[in-house]
Parts: C-alpha cells; structure tokens; sequence
C-alpha cells in the first residue's frame, strides 16, 4: 500500500487538520471530534452534514459561506457517532434551527436520527433531509433504499444558499427536498481503493472490466462488464438516469464527478460525451461542474448527475459561496 | 488500459472541448489549434500559456478573468506547434503586448520563442518568462536546467493580476519574473501513468518503491527509495527546497499539489505535516492550496511548491479571480 499518510488510525485527524491549516481564516476544528465548522456566521439556520471520511472534498470540504456550517467525519467509510453531531450543533446552532443533509446509509440514517432526538430534547429545532440519488440498485449493501452519493453537493449548496438568506427552518428544508425529489446519479468504477486500516483492496476488477453503479464504498452494482469508450460510458449512465426521472425539455445543473482516481482529462472527455448526449435529448445544461467532488479515496471511475431546475433553485445554485472546494463569485 | 476515453488521438481535442461546454459563459475554444480562450477580455496585456496536454487542469483550467487569457496545448507530454500559439496570440492580444508564461521544457522554449519571433515581427510586443521552478535536479530528459512545475500556477495568478490591473507589459512580465526567482518546488512519485496513445506505463516502480524528485512527465529525479511516511515526505521535500532558497522567516504562498492520481485526503494529511514544519522553521504560511492542479494524467504522488512574497505580490495573489480550476472572491 503506497499511500502517502502516517499511522492508518491518525488518517482521519489528520486529513481534517491538514484542510483547517490550509483554510484557517474561515475553517475551525473540533479535535477528538472529527468536526469541521464555520467561522464568523450570522444567526441562521444552520446547515450540517457528514458520514464517512475518505470522499474528500465531500463533506468538509464543502464548508463555508453559502454551503455547509459544519461537517462531521466518522472514520473511513463510517458513520460519524452522535456525539461528533452533537459537537457539530453546539458550534453552528444560532437558534434559528438546524438542518441534516444526510446520504442514505443505514449507520447515517441511525447517528443522526439520535443526534436529532437529543438536540430535540434540548429544545433545538431540527429537520433532516436524506439524500438518495443514485439510481443504480433499489437497495444496497449499507442502505434500505437507495444510495446518497455525489448529488448530495447541489444539496448542500441549494440549502445552503437558502439560508444564508435567513430563511426559517421549514423553507431551507422545505427547498433541499425539493433538491433531493428532482435529482438522479449514476456511477461506475474501473479500480478499487484501499483502506488505510486494511491495507489491501476490498474488491478487485480484471484487467478489462469495470462495474457500473459501483457505490462509493465499493459496494455492487448493476453489473460487471468490459471497459467501455467514453461515449458508451456516457450513454450508459445518462440512459439509466433517464430511465428513471424524465428530463426532457427540462433545464439541468450537471455534475461529472471523479471517484479519487481519475484524472481532469477522462472527466472532461466524459462531459464531452454527456453534453453532447443532453443537446440530442433536448435536455438543456444550465451550469456543469468537473471534477473530483466526492470521491471513494483513490477509486478510478466517476459519476454523472442531473438536477432539474426551477428559477428558485437557480438563483440559490448561483448564488455567491465560499468553500474550500466549491467557490461561486 | 482502462481510461474514459474515446480513440487516443482525439483525448486533447475532446478534453478541451468538455473544459469549455462546461465553461461556455466565460471560455471559447479554436478547434484544430487546441486553444482555450478568455470571452469579454478588456484591452490590456494578454497572458498566454501552454505546454503538453495531460497536466490538466493546467493550462486550460487556468484561463480566464485574472490568471490567463488563453492556454495552448500541445499533444499529451509534447509541446503545442508555433501555429497554434500563433492563433491565440491572434485571439487575445489587443495592441497592449503579450506575455508568455513558459515552463522549462526544450520543445516548448524552442515552439514560444518561435511564436515570439513571429509575432514581433509583425509589430507585436512580446515579453516571455520562463519557469523553472524544480529543485530535484539540475538538468533533466527535456530540459537544459530545471524543470518548470507545479509551481507555476503562481506565475500564472500573479502575471494574471498584475496584467488586470492595466499595467504596461514591462512590469506585468517583471513581477511574473520576481515570482520566478523567489519559487520553489519539489516533487516525488509513487506510480506511473500511462500514455493514451502507448497504451503502458512509461516506467515501473516497485511495490514498496517511489521516487523523489520525479518529473511530471516521469523524467528521472534524484533518487528511487521506500515508502515513506507524509511526515518524511513533508521533511524531504521541504529540505532539498530549503536547501536552495532561504525561505526562513518570510511569508509564503504554498501549494500541496496532487499528481493526478493522488487523492485529497492525502494531499491534505502531507499538508498537516508541511504546515507544522513551516512553523518550526520560522516560515508563515500567507495562503495555502492544496489540489490537483498541475497532474501528470493518472500519476500518483505529489509535489510541494513555496513563494516567498512581498506586499505588491500579496495583494496580485489575494485578486478576485474567475476560471474553472481556480477562484478566488
């Protein structure tokens, strides 16, 4: 294992250390917490996410102005314990409420519903929403329903821009379901990734084959099959989405999103084929974002998502947002 | 060989036409030239790049307001034809002069400066600056003298400000020079990549095997060791700097860059370890970034970049800036 890190169990600490040093103007860290929070924030509703760590910039990454309060790390690819969540609020509640954006996993699903119950328990209001969006399986591995994967950013930044324009608690929720209910992911991985602890990969794909709706944790997919070109991979993951939800005639935000792995290139390759594909289906691309958004440490593939867009959600997706990995003028 | 590809002759062509679908607002592209150019450019001095394609997002990524005008890309590791520097010049230049920034490479010393020749000679001011910013070795495979890396993106943000603020081409192409001889970097690699259109690894590295100093085309560094914790990464890196520019008791730009391949979580765990060094050695950090900016397609590894600043280059780094790979408010 060629990583470069020190000791397998500091990885997390010391990745969360290693952005707040690079960041220190507008970031806070929680030590022992696995926390990452906003400085100098108005009295808002506060926005809060989190899960597993080694998906970076996802969802630390994501904090700052216009986006997250606070994010919260569990180790690599697990839950973060109620206790960090509840650090997380203690920071970033302004009494104006608080809202969890939460990917669809079983042990998030869990930590966070406990944190809610206890902050509830102390008079703090807060609502959560659950990211699903990846249409790939109807269940999963580590979810009864389907996986939150790389979609959940335009959920953070929606929300997130809709209260920093001081909007109560039900209408920030109220606008990341109305994210969550008009967007679809789908991915497909070409290598594994190695986790820190284990040291060996926890899957392995043959020289030639690759796994669509792989999730980012390695879970299975749709199905094994042979590398693809990037116009097939393209037309596979966007038909998919397609079948699913009908985007036709509608205005899309797009998100071409790296697993860790792959480089820029292959991702703005793909987005080539993608944008070419929406034009033939009348399907029209308002804003597209490259990149390596949410990853599954240095897993190679990539994911595609749509969201279908209203004039309300535009104003929020365009509006000004200052975060370590995501900067909106 | 699993890329998200299409045929490996048309991976440039296709990157930078997916570059520029997703940033059709602010960026246009010359087909057959390669050129990736600034929509809504003032009149005022053009800052043009480029080298070979695969380091993605540089140069492409960096073009627009406050950092380039216009990026020309050669083949992937090879150096853009005088033609197509030509058609940017063409694009960008607005009788104010033009300033190439040109890393130390021999083809593309040899492609600018003939460019250059061409442009003068049809009454066009042209200043160039060339990088050289690699520490690991003295000459390299396709250099005489250091190599131009990662380190170059301040050149680009800092030229780039100078160039938006209406200054003669003089002192745009002076501070782009200043910056040049307070810059530092320093790399290692830990895997190779590999060419779309070789279809295998340029060279190997053992199990346990990296190499320090490597260039980001896998020219040879200074020597191949063991893995080595972020901590001796950090430590060795800083040291062959420090080594050939006292950096004690300055203010510093710092960039933890990524090779491709590598993932943020790493990056940002050597960066804890950087940053802590930099505190010990009596070296601020004014601003760090950490990311994949200058990769070598799917490499793994990374590099460590310092500039030591002074107040005119503070306030041209802190510029409001606006292209796809960097931003800044």
């Amino acid at each position: 294992m060629k990583k470069i890190i020190n000791k397998p169990e500091d990885v997390v600490k010391e990745c969360l250390m290693g952005l707040q040093m690079a960041n220190s103007d507008t970031l806070e860290y929680i030590p022992e917490k696995e926390v990452i929070y906003r400085k100098n924030m108005d009295k808002k509703v506060a926005v809060i996410s989190g899960g597993g760590a080694g998906h970076e910039p996802l969802h630390a990454g994501f904090v700052g102005k216009g986006m997250l309060d606070a994010a919260v790390s569990g180790n690599v690819f697990s839950s973060p314990s109620p206790d960090r969540i509840e650090a997380a609020i203690e920071k970033v509640e302004k009494g104006q409420g608080v809202l969890f954006v939460i990917k669809n996993y079983s042990g998030d699903i869990m930590n966070f519903g406990m944190a809610q119950d206890m902050a509830e328990m102390e008079g703090i209001q807060v609502e959560s929403v659950v990211v699903k969006d990846d249409v790939a399986v109807p269940d999963s591995t580590y979810s009864t329903g389907r996986r939150g994967i790389a979609g959940t950013m335009f959920v953070h930044k929606i929300a997130g821009a809709m209260a920093e324009t001081g909007a109560p608690l039900s209408e920030v929720a109220g606008v990341a379901r109305e994210v969550v209910a008009n967007l679809r992911s789908m991915g497909m991985a070409m290598s594994p990734c190695i986790l820190p602890a284990v040291g060996r990969p926890g899957f392995t794909l043959g020289e030639n084959e690759i796994e669509i709706g792989m999730g980012i944790h390695g879970e299975p997919g749709v199905e094994k099959t042979t590398m693809k070109t990037a116009k097939e991979i393209a037309e596979i993951l966007l038909q998919k989405i397609l079948d699913d939800y009908d985007y036709e005639g509608s205005e899309v935000a797009v998100l071409v999103n790296g697993l860790g792995g792959t480089p820029l290139m292959e991702l703005y390759i793909l987005n080539y084929e993608v944008q070419k594909l929406l034009k033939e289906k009348n399907i029209t691309s308002y804003k597209t974002f490259v990149g390596n958004y949410t990853t599954s440490l240095e897993m190679t593939g990539c994911s595609l998502s749509l969201l279908k867009l209203n004039d309300k959600m535009k104003t929020l997706l365009d509006a000004s947002c200052d975060t370590p990995a995501f900067k909106i003028d």
